[in-house]
């Protein structure tokens, strides 16, 4: 490309970001800059912001604006109940599902032999302490259905045996699965887990 | 989401742009803000350079940074050849394949009864003074093969005729293309222009 090598720089970061590649980053660039004054200025200020701003909650390891995280400080919601996930991601995910309305516990990832992450790579001793501090009666481990993710888990319910109910997230057909398009795994858990009607 | 308002703007101003959703928004603002210092900050300067210094080229229509873009000011670039495109994203594809060394000119639409763009709305009044005054003895006419790319070609040539060579794409079967793939109009038209070999 001749075009100016700022734009180029530009459009070799946004190529580097998770689910955007080197043609989609040029579609974005040039949307950008064809509405530089109502879109690109004002999305650079906010970027700006945000990277002066967000900080890794100090408790829970969820993103926020503070030392100490909205879902943390919020006065509102049930005290005693601990959603334990891997990933902020994961986190939002169950925000908008809406449904839970305890507190969360971000580990930031899951162990793995393979990338030698051990237990005090991740926010699990911490886990073991908030559980200990602040009287939290049920933890549920809201962990990915992965071999990662269930071992991680494993060895969280050994840690906190005994100081919590623990629970993890039921495991089945997905609704409006169909079971034609649903791997041999899911329908083999959805079975043996199967409920009287 | 019960996270920061800012990181939910930011995440729906990046869902807003094309080829990103939600999903991909989310994933991408989540990236940047786990490598704030290295990613955030960096990206959020270059878009506030971008948006500073981006302009259209007062002769092309292409993007740069000076009223005169890089390859209508470049020296080494043929005089009397002109490319004309669509738009900017189709200028940086000629140039990615390095095969034309002439100059452009860039349009900046296509003429659509539908959309009432007349020949004013695009750089067309502009072209016909360039090939006049800059004495340009062919013009190529890079064209989208559709509708409105092909209305637009044929109304240039009509403007054009007599001031100098007008030539177009080639249309054919694509390199490394399977004809079991192809639309029944990208065969006709191979098979009108077949070559003898």
């Amino acid at each position: 490309m001749s075009s100016n090598r700022d734009i180029e720089t530009l459009i070799d970061m946004m190529a580097k970001l998770p689910g955007l590649g080197p043609r989609s980053a040029r579609r974005a660039v040039l949307h950008l800059i064809r509405k530089r004054a109502l879109l690109l200025a004002p999305l650079s200020e906010m970027m700006q912001t945000v990277a002066a701003t967000a900080r890794e909650c100090l408790n829970c390891g969820n993103i926020g604006t503070g030392d100490i995280c909205d879902i943390c400080s919020s006065e509102v919601r049930a005290n005693g109940i601990l959603c334990v996930v891997e990933d902020v991601a994961d986190l939002w995910a169950m925000e908008r599902s809406g449904v839970f309305k305890g507190r969360y516990h971000v580990l930031g990832g899951t162990l793995s032999a393979l990338d030698s992450v051990g237990p005090d790579q991740l926010r699990i001793p911490r886990l073991v302490d908030r559980v200990k501090s602040e009287g939290i009666t049920e933890v549920i481990l809201a962990l990915n259905a992965t071999v990662d993710g269930q071992t991680t888990a494993h060895y969280i319910a050994d840690e906190l045996e005994g100081l919590a109910t623990l629970s993890s997230l039921a495991q089945g057909v997905p609704i409006g699965g169909e079971l034609d398009y649903l791997d041999d795994g899911t329908i083999t858990a959805a079975l043996n887990a199967r409920k009287r009607l």
